[in-house]
């Protein structure tokens, strides 16, 4: 019986965080089934809420060393009501990754897997093995690592359910935000491959510079004294009326709804009394900033504010579909769809209080990635 | 020729707001119109919007008397570009009202109206005459009044779209904020005719009382310390996840999907890291408070907030629909879609500051009926 050690994060009726390794079996496979022998697995934001949750890691303790480090910390009493259905339940963390398939099921379709670098999903990533079905991994073109198809999923998917969701919803064009992360230059990359327009948005001269560096057309700080101008500027010219915000919290979201109001009405022929009827859309997909979202509604009644996940996304475009921009996302793992790591940590590393603090801040250009079964 | 007082509203390019009565001819009215002497258009919170618009109406002035006064008053340069499509044009208003039909044109419909009292629509309904399509115009039955028939449309339909809104979009009961007002009461004798379970969000205990008086199961009180406990009450007992808010402004909205997602994680089976998969929706329909928004997200991924208009409503379930709803108010003006006014006035009348001074107050409670020819 293979053994392997899997990251556990557990939230107490208490309150009390636990982060923890356990030394878990792997199963025997089924006949549709592969164990595949985890080498890459990113920390993303969306692993962050389920990992650390909403504790308070600026106080968290660490005790023990290695396998056995044990992070602790604390969850509000405010809080615990929304985690009602995780509580008192070691919770496995990691929603995507990369590796070699070991051992294989009696299927064709699971021998055909056997050896082969694969990428995976499946929310117990953070592990040196996983079990999966055979039609859940997705054999990595020759040539290509499994740290490059570590990050095959969350991003990329979310990047084209962006441009997807802008189709759908009968808009031309789209605004991101926090423009610069790993998932805005790929989806710039899309967006220049489709000839989609984007307006960008981002928080710093320097995040400006990275973006029209890999040929971004519209760039809009909205530090800048002339950030409103210049975002109503960059709607005229794109006609986006959709925007999908990473940030969340703060005035950016009614920003853009005033703005693209303004952008819609510098080209009305009639006034109308509520407004323009032209629907303006923002879906938030992140939680950068974690504070309320304050919107000064100057913007008529055609408009909405939500939030936006990638798995109701994918059930809704259903899985023919889904293949089709899984493949698309594989074939292009070295240039549209590549991830940048600034660190490679191991399963113990990733309880270090050190690492915690960095990646948890969730900054731009910080992205760490766990090879479970380094040496 | 006939002509008519009819009521302007004009906001210049320099941001100076005029209200004045124009003297106009009446059309003489096509094979398929008619003219309506208009006897009753009431004063809705959706009539100001066009009426005094965003102007400070708290230091507007008036000169001439009776049907030569004008009102001024100044609009803020930074609300100007919203408004674009509307400055330098003296607009009409009123969205509804009631009247006698006194000529019409030779089609067999137009004729069929001859000498009724009809219930129309169309933005310029603040006029001693009106020319309508026969098909604009609905007789009301023999023995309602125009008075009785003149708020058919914006309420009444308002209200019915609401629940067709909860059906169409997959709930199975609603939240109504600033739940006392006409509209709210209208709500309430529809849920109860239909069965549909409605939780009623109000801000005193006097207005908790009209409601219970007129047989409405779940009012919860906004002042209330036990508000939040409340209305999480209230919503597992009723499994409302759609709201129709009239407030707007501060923080309901947001505490409203806090308390859904409460109600929903308290009869969940399993944990989801992004909150519950249902998807909770507040539409926000008025301002009664026009300040910001403030969502504090603490509600999960499946959220939506946004505009919702009663025309787009209308165009989307189509002609047919439209009139199964709207013979359902016609026949129920005297109970079900019964409104009920504070002062009749004429007008002259509706252009006095003092007049001005309480029905801008969009106070619950106060509703105006104007009758434009009121002797």
């Amino acid at each position: 019986m293979t053994t392997g050690l899997q990251l556990r994060s557990l939230i107490k009726k208490s309150g009390d965080l636990e982060i923890s390794l356990a030394k878990v079996e792997v199963p025997v496979p089924g006949p549709d089934q592969v164990v595949v022998k985890v080498e890459a697995t990113p920390i993303n934001p969306s692993d962050l809420g389920l990992l650390v949750g909403p504790a308070d890691m600026s106080a968290a303790t660490a005790s023990g060393s290695g396998e056995s480090t044990v992070v602790k910390a604390k969850v509000s009493q405010a809080a615990l009501p929304f985690l009602a259905a995780r509580l008192d339940q070691s919770m496995p963390v990691g929603n995507e990754g990369a590796g070699t398939v070991i051992k294989a099921g009696s299927s064709e379709a699971a021998q055909a897997l056997m050896g082969k670098t694969v990428s995976t999903v499946g929310g117990s990533m953070y592990a040196q093995y996983v079990v999966r079905n055979a039609r859940d991994c997705q054999p990595l073109p020759a040539g290509t690592t499994a740290a490059e198809g570590a990050s095959w999923f969350v991003n990329p998917l979310t990047a084209l359910g962006m441009t997807e969701t802008m189709k759908r919803e009968g808009h031309k064009a789209l605004v991101h935000t926090a423009a610069a992360s790993n998932l805005g230059q790929m989806l710039n990359r899309i967006c220049l491959e489709d000839g989609i327009g984007l307006v960008n948005i981002v928080r710093s001269p320097a995040q400006a510079k990275i973006l029209k560096d890999i040929g971004a057309k519209h760039v809009v700080d909205s530090t800048s004294p002339a950030f409103h101008d210049d975002l109503v500027q960059a709607l005229v010219e794109t006609g986006a009326t959709i925007a999908f915000d990473a940030i969340g919290g703060g005035k950016l979201a009614g920003q853009i709804l005033t703005a693209m109001e303004i952008a819609i009405n510098k080209t009305a022929k009639e006034y109308s009394r509520y407004g323009s009827s032209v629907h303006k859309q923002v879906y938030i997909y992140g939680g950068l900033n974690t504070g309320p979202i304050e919107l000064v509604r100057n913007f008529g009644q055609a408009w909405g504010v939500g939030g936006w996940l990638l798995t109701p996304f994918l059930q809704k475009i259903g899985r023919p579909e889904q293949t089709r921009l899984r493949e698309r996302v594989v074939n292009s793992l070295k240039t549209t769809f590549a991830s940048h790591y600034t660190r490679t940590i191991s399963l113990p590393e990733a309880l270090d209080l050190k690492n915690i603090a960095i990646y948890n801040k969730r900054a731009t250009g910080e992205k760490f990635l766990i090879n479970p079964n380094k040496p």
